[in-house]
């Protein structure tokens, strides 16, 4: 018998998307990063993100507001992705009955934290016992201000492809908190994402944004999905793919290479996004300027192939599937 | 240290409200059945509700798309109670990679049966993985026509308290399912209930209706929350409390009390009501009549004590707590 494991998570989903129903009222279902429905002349976003002991986080390693607050980020980068403004939020949570009083309420604080850091509140929600471990899932709505925002297909031949910030280190924090090795600045990546929310307002509007994602499973998975929809392909430049000093001197101390985490590394919850050439110089300055936070061009579209090339050579796209 | 099982799952939920922010924009927050939000001049629900393996179900006894049926009706019927009509759907599953295909494609087509039946799809999700077990998370959206909802708190003192349908039969069929007993009636209500959604938004309606909740927990539970917040008690009347005949039938065949399932018996579904005993008659009758399901006075608010009694006297208000 077919096991989910077997076809994975990517084709899993789209199995699903297969057997239920639709309606005119959804412009985006199951497949982008937020649904998104129209209510009149508004447009309403949401999405959830489920998050599972053991699997996602380890109590030994995480404090319970660090799981929270990462849990909301996850579910906000979502919202970002569409250039979204969250609204509201509601958070279920299964554990065990023996569960410390002060677990529950400190994993809260954490999710109540990010979200009112971006305008959002704990609306309702579900707690429910567990026979082991515990499991969060937080769905966020929001809403589009304007009638435009943005999907993974849109790319067009010719676009690069864009980050904000910097790549790979949520994923070198977790190294460092599996193999025990001192990186503070890492872990606290880690464990303390920043959705993108303003910056992802900031890029639907602009015109010459054509297409975006969060990256959350790396930079290669995410980028193939901004493909893959269009039929096209990328070509990612190396030498663009710079790593912040904190991951270069960790991957430096450590004989690692810097590269496979920010290829392969999620959780980053940065911003990838396709954009025209042309207006790329003045639109990458102007956010710079207005966000005080790096964007660099790390590669292009092309019709020359589909999938993801780095320096003209196919890459495994290793990242993160939940099945396989 | 205390735990979530020292204090309960209601104490919880009120500790959980007072650490996490809240808006204006929030009418109603944590405590209710569903959450409603303002968007300009709509109303806005919000609910959810996790399903998790071997606490809620059993994959011995449940098959996936009765599960899934199941765990969406009970966010569904959170959305009944305030007079909704429920619009979008979000479902976060976890399972084990060697969870067969199939089993997820038919958890998913019972959430979708159920929720297309109201008017409602599902629009996002999650899957994620777990070490063991099924996890199920359905948040239901949904929209109030008009600015008139039902509230938990609103009962007054002399109103009648109401139930539509007939109480039991979920937990007579779940009791059915353990002892391996034949109950085909009692065993479907288990696992096929249907949301009081057209019922809820014509009680909503009706201004001599005061307040409203789901039977989630058992009659003697749910009445309890009914007057929590409004200081007063109920006293059920033991006579008028008559059970379906499949259940009536079944505790007579194997000796078993027919009232202890109605009082103490969750996962009915049904909609509990206060009403005006003034219009009581005319509103009952009215109810019959357009909905051709039975609707029933099983007691009164009082100011004479704070509580539930049955016959006059104090009841143990056995229900269901997640964590005790």
């Amino acid at each position: 018998m077919k096991t989910v494991r077997d076809i994975g998570e990517f084709a899993l989903i789209e199995r699903i998307a297969r057997v239920i129903p639709t309606s005119p009222a959804v412009l985006e279902g199951i497949g982008d990063d937020c649904a998104v429905m129209r209510l009149d002349d508004r447009l309403l976003l949401a999405s959830c993100d489920m998050s599972v002991e053991g699997v996602h986080f380890r109590r030994e390693q995480a404090a319970p507001d660090d799981i929270g607050w990462k849990v909301a980020a996850a579910a906000l980068s979502d919202i970002a992705a569409m250039g979204g403004t969250p609204r509201f939020a509601l958070a279920a949570v299964s554990c065990p009955p023996d569960t410390p009083l002060t677990f529950v309420e400190e994993l809260f604080k954490g999710m109540g934290n990010v979200l009112s850091q971006f305008g959002a509140v704990i609306v309702g929600g579900d707690t429910t016992r567990s026979r082991t471990g515990v499991a969060i899932d937080v769905t966020v709505l929001g809403e589009i201000y304007g009638d435009r925002y943005l999907r993974r297909t849109g790319a067009q031949i010719g676009d690069l492809l864009a980050v904000t910030g910097r790549l790979g280190l949520s994923a070198a924090g977790l190294h460092a908190l599996e193999q025990r090795l001192d990186a503070p600045e890492l872990v606290a990546a880690h464990f303390h994402p920043d959705p993108r929310i303003p910056e992802g307002q900031w890029l639907s509007t602009q015109t010459d944004v054509h297409a975006m994602i969060d990256v959350s499973d790396g930079l290669a998975q995410d980028a193939g999905h901004l493909v893959e929809a269009s039929d096209l392909g990328i070509n990612l430049n190396g030498e663009r793919i710079v790593p912040a000093p904190p991951l270069a001197e960790y991957c430096q101390r450590h004989g690692l290479t810097a590269l496979d985490f920010m290829l392969a590394g999620g959780e980053d919850y940065e911003l990838l996004f396709a954009l025209d050439p042309h207006s790329a110089p003045t639109l990458l300055d102007s956010f710079r300027t207005t966000f005080r936070t790096d964007a660099t061009i790390v590669g292009e579209f092309t019709d020359a192939w589909t999938g993801i090339r780095l320096d003209g050579k196919p890459v495994a796209v290793a990242g993160f599937d939940h099945f396989k």
